[in-house]
């Protein structure tokens, strides 16, 4: 039974976990759409008495869909985007054969696409994180300038980021989240939904990442002389190392809740910690890198996504498996 | 409690149903979600507790989204894009204000857009017809010469169609299902995953347009002398009227249970009637047009749905209602 990686060449995060499944000696075939129709090709009949059959051929390897035990969506590129023709055209049915086919397999996902897609959107985090119990600092997303004004009367420390996430350009660029300056004229929340946030006045920033069921989680403190407008720890300047930190109780069970609703086998949830050591909810990253946490802390988050993806039962973790794919 | 119609302002289609909800005097705001951020404009917050409230407003009029009973995703528009300045970000930041806050609501959705999005995948729906107990035809997607040469050996009458739908030109353009010639060369396929079927030897189309439970059929007769190139019935010429049609009972049953694993409200399902009286499963299609069947057969399905949308309850028909949304 294989492991399907779909990725791009150049990823060395995932590196670190074929790496741990070759020592397991577990068959791993790794594939960038992006590569359909050149070096990859497919094929799959779905025949009258509901049988299904199919198999791809990655580098002179032929895979059989019976012989799927796991598929691990990591960066895969653009499907098609490589091939001697690329168009829009191409893309969209290459995309449609290949992950349709890979649907109508009964191999367990990390993570499932429609799960995937779904967990990207930020509100939908946010109104999911209230729900399981995790702390979410109040937020609002509004176009209303007067809303934002009554926001910032309550909330007079606050922060604005991105809705979505990354700025679409090519490559994507993060938008930080940044401080809002007292006596900020909200009015130009009406040209474009704006996302404000009570500031969280943080002593330290953590990283949980959850495996399947496993969670490892990792603090990375805030010196006591910290610019406190340095508020993205993306961006701020540190040299605080992440250490392992235990995932108290209540968290754990709100976090395992989380990632059973949104049906994740995989994600890396970032929050802050405040004075009072509560972990407020500031996102959750379906496919957050890893490697940095694994190297700071010695977590082993590779050899955990290896065995999660080499596990030959059907029901290990938060697998995502609907009846259909 | 309102009905959301998220949809164009040119859709007669939508005219049709919202003059059924005005008749019963339900509530009803309309919205293209193209008007984002001038003609309509929102707010939510997220508070600590749990609690989250907002509101749209659209033409002057404000709507909660406690009071939201349903919402019918039509044909929106693409987010802002008819903004004064738009742009792929803007788009991308309204998209998920917007529909982030509607999948907020406890409001019944017709179609989910989680699920609209999955149901559009074809090898998806094959396979998920084939589970269902619906008549398939044998169907080879494939981008190998010799798998495409052994199937048309097996079968040799066959067509070809697009593994995605609709050609991503501006607007889309429909590609026809077509014959495949004896003798066909296959070399291409290696170019572009190709999909091909059976033929359908058919004496009738059948039109199956589902609403939550209510399945109302239609049957158009193919003529003794009708060229049997002409597959494709969006092409074919023809000047027979659509005419109801009872749905056999073990039909029925498969289409419930497509629609419930598929979290469908509304689906119009494509089939071929063979001289056997099967129905052979062609699509479904999760937004298909409806108005040209009540036209000819005089079924009322723009009633059906403004039933569903105005139904009070939590639990009519196979809507798709999520814990979360």
């Amino acid at each position: 039974m294989t492991v399907l990686i779909l990725t791009c060449e150049e990823d060395v995060t995932a590196d670190m976990v074929v790496l741990r499944l070759d020592e397991a000696g577990v068959p791993v075939v790794r594939l960038d759409p992006a590569d359909l129709t050149g070096g990859v090709a497919l094929s799959v009949e779905y025949g009258v008495r509901g049988v299904s059959r199919g198999h791809l051929a990655v580098a002179g390897r032929l895979v059989s869909m019976d012989g799927l035990r796991s598929v691990w969506v990591r960066r895969p590129g653009v499907a098609a985007s490589r091939a001697a023709q690329p168009s829009a055209w191409l893309t969209e049915e290459s995309a449609q054969a290949l992950y349709g086919m890979l649907r109508g397999t009964g191999a367990r996902w990390m993570n499932h696409p429609d799960a995937a897609r779904r967990a990207r959107h930020k509100p939908w985090q946010l109104r999911l994180a209230q729900l399981c119990g995790l702390p979410v600092p109040p937020t609002l997303i509004t176009t209303f300038p007067q809303a934002a004004r009554d926001f910032a009367e309550r909330f007079p420390d606050l922060v604005v980021k991105a809705v979505s996430g990354a700025h679409p350009q090519n490559p994507p660029r993060a938008v930080p989240t940044s401080r809002v300056a007292p006596g900020t004229d909200f009015t130009a929340v009406t040209f474009g939904p704006t996302l404000f946030q009570r500031r969280i006045d943080k002593r330290a920033d953590i990283r949980l990442t959850a495996v399947g069921d496993r969670l490892m989680a990792a603090r990375k403190e805030v010196a006591a002389d910290a610019d406190p407008d340095h508020v993205d720890v993306r961006f701020a300047p540190s040299l605080a190392p992440w250490l392992p930190v235990d995932v108290p109780p209540r968290m754990a069970t709100a976090v395992h809740t989380y990632l059973r609703e949104a049906e994740l086998a995989y994600g890396a949830f970032d929050f802050a910690e405040d004075a009072d050591g509560i972990w407020w909810f500031l996102e959750c990253n379906q496919s957050g890198q890893f490697g940095f946490v694994e190297l700071d802390t010695g977590q082993p988050i590779a050899l955990a996504i290896a065995q999660w993806l080499a596990y030959e039962g059907t029901s290990a973790g938060n697998g995502s498996e609907p009846s259909m794919g």
